[in-house]
């Protein structure tokens, strides 16, 4: 089954990246808004580190900024405010409008809230999504095990 | 010296309180930008933990909002759901814009940057003006200090 | 009421001091066991910011181990090398054994176990017990608040 | 190459277990001495987590006490004691006396000094010494890594 990514904008990079782009890689998406505190503690900061921990032969993280809540303080002028001060670096897509209250990638993926990592193997497969935290050891085991997988044939 | 506080606006209250009607007490005045990984991580945490530690007949905390950077990303609105999200309760000011890129009341008070946690004592002089991270066991030992200076006669 | 700390040795001072000797100035007497978690890692770092903190003149830290279980395990030559190697500076006694399970100073304070931090004011008298966590904001307050207590006239 | 642990005596164990015995499966073992600060803070509750976080088929974490400092300060009681109120349930070895000041495992392995974690694969072929502090991240896909090596045909 194909997976899409449904970006109004991306900030961190000149390109429009695709999950399609990534294929060959193991690949996370760290979901967020920037006025989540579990967010802002924890799921941002693991995502920083899973970029300084990982080759970028291998795997590679990006952003998805899925705001459901307060959409007036969330502008795009906070968002990369927002990232410049924190020193985040990954590329960030902003979701598209949904049909309802949900941006429109994250009711496609199924998400229950924010923060959620959402890991996709080399083929593109979507094969974890866990809401909340997700302690370090265990995270590292899950995407090595995804990067040892063997590669498409 | 009187001292002044030039607030555009207050929220979490809906007085509009001065300076002057917190004398009798000492008063903490966490100056933040909501923006500032230090002030999130750190001040913002101290604050709220002052508020719960005080008796509010001896004491009070409240917030000032000093934007010198990124100000189209710190809007009215982008604060009102910040400070909903991170369960901050009590009163918090915009301070006024200034002549150059400093808000007036920052610059009026001489400080650095943010966060700086300011302290006044009771008959509503400046007592502390704290840049960066304090110490909780020497800030309450500080501020217990102040409380239990001579009330003005 | 006159308090007296029952010790059978002293490590980290060649003196013996007595409670007495602190009249004058307010005193704090970490009580630990050295293979107690809760005293590795919250009460004894809490102790040792407190000497940090508070200037001698005004104040006195001291640690007091009172072992009340694993006696075997906790030797005179255990407790040194622990002290060293935890980098502990100032005077700690160790506890006289009492006509039962607890020790004697322990049992005469009527403490319910460790860690267990223990206030004196300037004039001797003891004036908190407080077992297990105590917040470091409301603690600086609290010794604050004692020493500016009127000296003994 | 082969490998030795040259035990005196085993904690937490009823059997003398030996590397060989842990063949097939990866192996984590934590050199430790309970008077080191830094493996009370970080090398043991990391091999903690890592007993939670792997699967016994895979995986298993033992400890090796190597002291060699304090040796008065280090008795059998002393490390139970230690191993009981530090929740701590992993076999722990203690390690051989050495010909010199080094204990016999840990001059065999050649570390640096404890905390230390030393890593086995399905072979038994010793694959990382590492001394110090490892992030969770790292260690986390180094040992899934080891685990999706191929067993041995």
């Amino acid at each position: 089954m194909d997976h899409f990514l449904f970006a109004t904008e991306w900030l961190n990079t000149d390109s429009a990246p695709t999950l399609a782009g990534f294929r060959g890689r193991v690949l996370a998406v760290e979901v967020f808004q920037m006025l989540c505190p579990g967010c802002v503690l924890h799921g941002l900061p693991q995502a920083q580190r899973l970029a300084q921990t990982f080759m970028s032969g291998d795997f590679a993280v990006i952003g998805l900024h899925s705001v459901f809540e307060h959409h007036d303080a969330n502008s795009r002028e906070s968002l990369a405010a927002f990232l410049h001060e924190w020193r985040i670096r990954f590329p960030v897509a902003i979701d598209a409008p949904g049909e309802g209250a949900m941006p429109r990638t994250m009711e496609a993926w199924a998400l229950q809230g924010t923060p959620s990592l959402v890991l996709f193997d080399r083929q593109g497969e979507m094969r974890a999504r866990h809401f909340g935290q997700v302690p370090d050891l265990a995270l590292g085991a899950e995407i090595m095990s995804l990067i040892r997988e063997d590669p498409p044939s």
